[in-house]
């Protein structure tokens, strides 16, 4: 941490800081430009505050040198995390495609997309049971019978299954039927949440926030981690810009300066990232390009008929046009499918 | 809701999308224009999800023409809500001032400050017990000790106090001890949260999220209304931007936009709104200045040793500045202090 | 300027970034804390582009210390500049209201106009002469006749006037007519056009980018400084946010940035900044709270048929209404209209 | 257009909306909701303000049906438009790739980095010449001496030249140069650039403002159009969001969304999409994943002495590796580079 005096701090305001600084347990180190005294800070930073500093007579900011995340970072663990499940390995050379439709339904409706993204060469189905819906008024999810139908669906086409848990109380109940625990992007700060996915052994899919910086992203996926649970996931999701021809603005950035910083897998939702099937496959593609090690996609076999977010679903076959183009960006990018 | 037709539908795709919005039980209401055809949709739109008609052919896009939300609305409720607390109204004539230490530290610590925001004129004593924090490592509040404090406080300084919940466990807990319970902005698309502070007969404080819509503000206040919790606040606390010489972007436009939209109470936050103790009083100034009801301030008798958000608090005697300023701005717009 | 060296840099990596600093005539300081080595710049930085150092071997980032502007700095020149134009100052005690129709139209629109905003109080006109225009089919502005317009309206009722110029080679012309020339929002990094108007001796109203930070809002007036001409006023109208509920977002906040940063003086425009004029008196009044010299506000006197910006346009009556409430407001931090 | 009247408008209100619109020269339409009356307006929306509604007693709000381009969309212009300079053409199935130097710099530089990209295999040599610069006090570009080295570079290496002209007066000096003129980001809606660059001859890239639309893009596109250019290149740059771990945000839906809305060919500029020399190629690969047309990319033989952006600059060796993998990535989407 680097603390700036102002361009005319006295001689006692500087002493006062590097008391502070003292107090705390950390050692200081002036630096005396021409027009302002710069007090390094020498010490872990991570557990410190800038407010500490920033409010003290004559500072005139404060910069934090360190990245505050440390599990997260790649620092802390140079190589890639593998995440394991029932065979299924996320992080390495393969590209794993999670597919499903937004909401579970009906079990018919289930089961029949469940048949059709794993004949598409899908690895993983997605379905939500307990949905996060910006209107009350709207349909908020089957709930348990939706986690059971999912569970049908995964022995019928052996295929793992993920879902979203929305609130403390509900992990235990949720881990049981599923193999990847969803925080879904508004509960990305839930910290309840975070604190309670952190304390089980069950991979999770952690998403961007909407509104979320990388770096907040990966404090959340601090917080599952310094709770114990190593078997994280990231994933971009869309960011909210001031763009609207698209419902999200899909951080293609994120991408490489995510695998730059974290030994976390990094999971690319095209759906979500602009909410329009069209878009879905094109951003797909660039997600696998900008490197990327998996994608969750929403599909549907009546996207029309769909009770949440139809828009942003594919229809099976669209979504087995979709797997055909992505092996291909996954070869030219020397990965596979 | 209004269904915009490409420019080349054909009619086939036109009786299928009128087909639809009789199936959904709405009437169809055709306009034919030069370049395209325009279908209305007659009936309540609210549950209606503009999603099931964007996917169907021949259709370029949708338009919501009604708010989504209804029990928040001034169309449902024209009068101004007033919410009553221990015989403090919110939401009439009179501005009321919260303030309080970010987090409740110590009894020392909370006592000092009651008595000092007690004596400068505030009316509702705040402190938080349970802390969202973006670190792991960071303090994270004092909890049920927390709570017991803050009722302490209460009874010695005669001031409803209101602190955050973070969960919906802690719901029956907190409201044992608050007068308001407060939702953070991280929380406010907290649906299990919101739900449960909605079935509680207490006073919230909604606060708007970081990047959350002012129409998402209402439809998460949607949510507990529509659970039978019919006090609820609203609380513009600052938006995120790209703009970086401020923690957040105050937006003061959202103040007399949600007092046009909603029959309920609205309070300023300019500690969180600017993140700099320096702006707190002319932000809180310009918040009563462009309607507000109220305030929330951050105060601290040592805010260089706070254990939160020190950067943002005001000492005791800036506090009673910001309330004989924000006296004569109330005065110059027709309301008392 | 200080640049943060990786966790593991070596000392040669070091070594070339001293060698660096010392090549470009600065002085460099180590400080070796315990993960990272941070290597202070001694000397002016403000020449100085972090991208010298961000690339070199071992760099991890490179963190500014100085503001990149000097002439436009309360350091540089701690007390307010006052803008002097035919008898009118602003910067000063009084609020100055700059008031008129977005485009002039005709010599009638533009004289009932005048008539109605000098009769309320207004201290200057504005009025559009050549507009800027999002789409090509638009009315553009009646050009040199707009001019001839204004320059009449001006002696006929004794108000200074200010329009927009667009372009460097009507900087002169425009000069010759107006009293303070507008640099319009999307022309605020038009350094071109900053250039022409450094070079001429007219005050200057520079309008803040949609899209553009305070910091680089100083920059661009560093521009207008840096050649020569010290009458520059800076004026906030809005940035562009995620909210769709108005047009812009008024950043209130960058009021007292601005005048802590700053000497010049600060002007708010709740018209663009809020783009609906049910809302332009209250933000009218949250600015005068919060600190500006003054107002820059839309009137006409048939907004439903102005060929411009009819939707945030005033009518006479509620302008004179906005001068009521803003002197009121002037009143209590004591300043006048 | 549509007009949505207020849940209350009288009939009073809406006859003189109708009234308002036939005199304007439209047709009425309306549609009696549930809860509001909704009027539609007949004939070519695209010139009508909706301020001319807005207004009225009554109107609650207007929404636009059509996009308010012509010449730029897709409904005027199905096929793709094929720009063809020096026998490159841009916009069929090759992806065109531009590169060089940020700023011309001197003679030895220009050259080398010329022969470099030529020899790896770029079609199109960029590098300015007049450059827009944050601050005064940094290095402005060479000017009419760039202009000279540029076209030197240009026939040494048979590599048709792309430059920035930032002002009308220098649109005839530029053209005489350079094979292409390129509109600088913070000049999109430079409105007076735009006419002039409009009624010359010469192929235009004109870039994405950072905080401007999909659709503010092609309604710039449009004025030179209008103006009887009909060569115009569009590029998507990077737009500013809230994230600061890069730049800027490269928006990749922005080039799906693009290819459905227009006919004018789509280039990418990774290196100011991103700012970081790290993310150029991984950011490229997924532009041309997602569809785009080419390339525009800064390449410097010694990026840590770059007068201007080096830290996003590759070395010769990186961009030949660049080269390498968009020609895998094309390969894949079917093209070629």
């Amino acid at each position: 941490m680097i603390i700036v005096m102002k361009h005319h701090a006295t001689a006692a305001e500087i002493e006062n800081v590097v008391a502070q600084i003292q107090t705390l347990g950390f050692k200081a180190h002036l630096s005396q430009g021409e027009e302002r005294t710069i007090i390094g800070v020498i010490g872990d930073e991570r557990p410190l505050e800038p407010d500490a500093f920033e409010l003290m007579e004559g500072v005139e900011r404060v910069v934090r040198i360190l990245h505050p995340f440390k599990l997260a970072s790649r620092d802390f663990h140079p190589d890639d995390s593998i995440v394991k499940i029932n065979g299924v390995s996320i992080g390495g050379k393969q590209i794993i495609v999670m597919a499903g439709p937004c909401s579970v339904e009906s079990r018919e409706q289930l089961m029949e997309t469940a048949a059709a993204v794993k004949q598409a060469g899908a690895h993983i189905l997605r379905g939500g049971a307990f949905k996060p819906r910006t209107s009350p008024y709207a349909f908020q999810g089957l709930g348990l019978k939706g986690l059971e139908l999912l569970r049908e669906a995964r022995d019928a086409y052996h295929l793992p299954i993920i879902t979203e848990v929305m609130s403390p109380q509900e992990v235990t109940l949720v881990a049981q039927y599923a193999d990847i625990l969803q925080i879904g992007a508004r509960n990305m700060q839930n910290y309840a949440l975070l604190h309670a996915v952190g304390e089980i052994q069950k991979p999770v899919l952690l998403k961007r926030g909407l509104m979320s910086t990388i770096e907040e992203l990966l404090m959340a996926a601090e917080y599952i981690l310094s709770h114990g649970n190593t078997r994280v996931m990231l994933c971009e999701r869309g960011i909210r810009t001031f763009e609207t021809a698209t419902r999200n603005t899909f951080d293609v950035n994120a991408i490489p300066v995510l695998k730059a910083l974290t030994h976390l897998p990094v999971i690319a939702d095209p759906s979500h990232g602009t909410g329009k099937w069209e878009l879905v496959t094109p951003i797909a593609r660039a997600a696998i390009a900008a490197g990327a090690d998996g994608l969750i996609v929403e599909v549907h076999c009546d996207p029309a008929h769909a009770l949440s977010d139809g828009a942003q679903s594919l229809k099976p076959e669209n979504f087995a046009k979709l797997i055909d183009q992505v092996r291909r960006i996954a070869h030219a990018v020397e990965r596979t499918v």
